[in-house]
């Protein structure tokens, strides 16, 4: 039987190996719920960048720049961090360059899976239908704070072992753990998250209304995929 | 306020300040409910060893030697890894040399914390008072299963977060994670480990009543400490 796994952060992604999986790559507040929506807005592609100062460097280039660290765009850049950002009619078609505090790094931590795919509650169910018709086992890599494991990656790939049951079974104790929280927490998760350190964060940059939104499932019928080092429409 | 932090694995330990932090030490199946039952029968001290020659050779010193890999007992040692084998009273006074497959290195990384503690749900509210009178924030160091995350060290991690609120609040979302694991289980762990993989591994190894007793709260009212690279009653 195909299997799920998890690695609930970056720095522990030299335990799995990538090579022979399709990996989901998640962080979902916000890059990924970020990259979900520009995508879902007709973003012709996305080139995620680990540097800042390489992402800047991709202006010249014809790049619109993204860039967010420890939760706070960067000065001169185009756009944040914030899923919102990214609705607009005018991004359809252009391209952008994004970085991220873990999001990025996540992303090139998992460059060489079969497949790599872009995650978050925002398209959960066409992930989970994308992932239903690969023949590969599944690996979701939480990109996490800093290394450390966070809750809302966490229930992320809880919801997605959960939504992959019973043709794909947990291949060890992180996938079983994540599911066990999201069974915890998925009849409220904002409230189930108000604890959390993130959120706290965030909630002193006061853009509750973002965490919301990318708690939302399924706003959009999207798969963003990395081809070429660039995230397209899968 | 007093904190506590979790490292889910050993392979996240460079993400913490074991120096500046009271460190509990848990491998919940099986090698810290064996020293917790050991020191509680009277064993002088224990030297943990990360390697299998290394503790071989304490033979020679006077050390009964205990070594586990992968679960099974190593040919030619005194004890395996099942804490009914440190339960006869022919081992009170004795030196015992340790190794196994988890417990130990996760010993290792840890030295040089302020206290260095060895917890288990057999000495769980021995560990709570004893924490309680210490100054220093908190840091739970589950051993896990070669360097990946598992449920049962999970459990034991939130089992004392949850115990030691409200004086010691979370540092980040680990200790909350797992402390939701926690609350979800601990109406009946054996039913909630059922899945997990080294509960599946050790079933097929026939120790059943290991992993019940291993999950026993309070047996034994026993701190044990590391002193001078030595595990002793605290």
């Amino acid at each position: 039987m195909r299997k799920i796994d998890v690695c609930l952060s970056p720095d522990m992604i030299h335990l799995y190996d990538v090579a022979g999986h399709a990996v989901v790559v998640v962080d979902i507040l916000r890059a990924t719920s970020c990259m979900v929506t520009a995508i879902a807005h007709g973003v012709d592609h996305i080139a995620p960048v680990a540097a800042l100062d390489d992402c800047r460097a991709m202006k010249s280039q014809g790049y619109l720049i993204s860039g967010e660290r420890d939760g706070s765009k960067v000065e001169g850049f185009d756009f944040g961090n914030s899923p919102f950002e990214y609705q607009h009619e005018h991004i359809r078609g252009r391209q952008i360059a994004f970085t991220t505090t873990n999001g990025t790094q996540a992303i090139a931590r998992s460059m060489g899976a079969k497949e790599l795919i872009i995650g978050a509650f925002l398209n959960l169910s066409a992930v989970v239908a994308y992932l239903q018709k690969l023949p590969y086992d599944v690996l979701v890599v939480c990109a996490g704070w800093k290394g450390k494991v966070n809750l809302e990656d966490s229930l992320f790939a809880g919801a997605l072992v959960n939504a992959l049951k019973p043709g794909l079974e947990a291949a060890c104790d992180a996938p079983l753990a994540a599911e066990h929280l999201y069974n915890a927490g998925r009849a409220d998760l904002l409230s189930f998250l108000k604890e959390s350190s993130h959120v706290k964060r965030l909630s002193r940059l006061n853009i509750t209304e973002d965490v919301k939104f990318c708690l939302t499932h399924d706003a959009y019928d999207v798969v963003p995929v990395v081809r070429n080092a660039r995230i397209v429409s899968g």
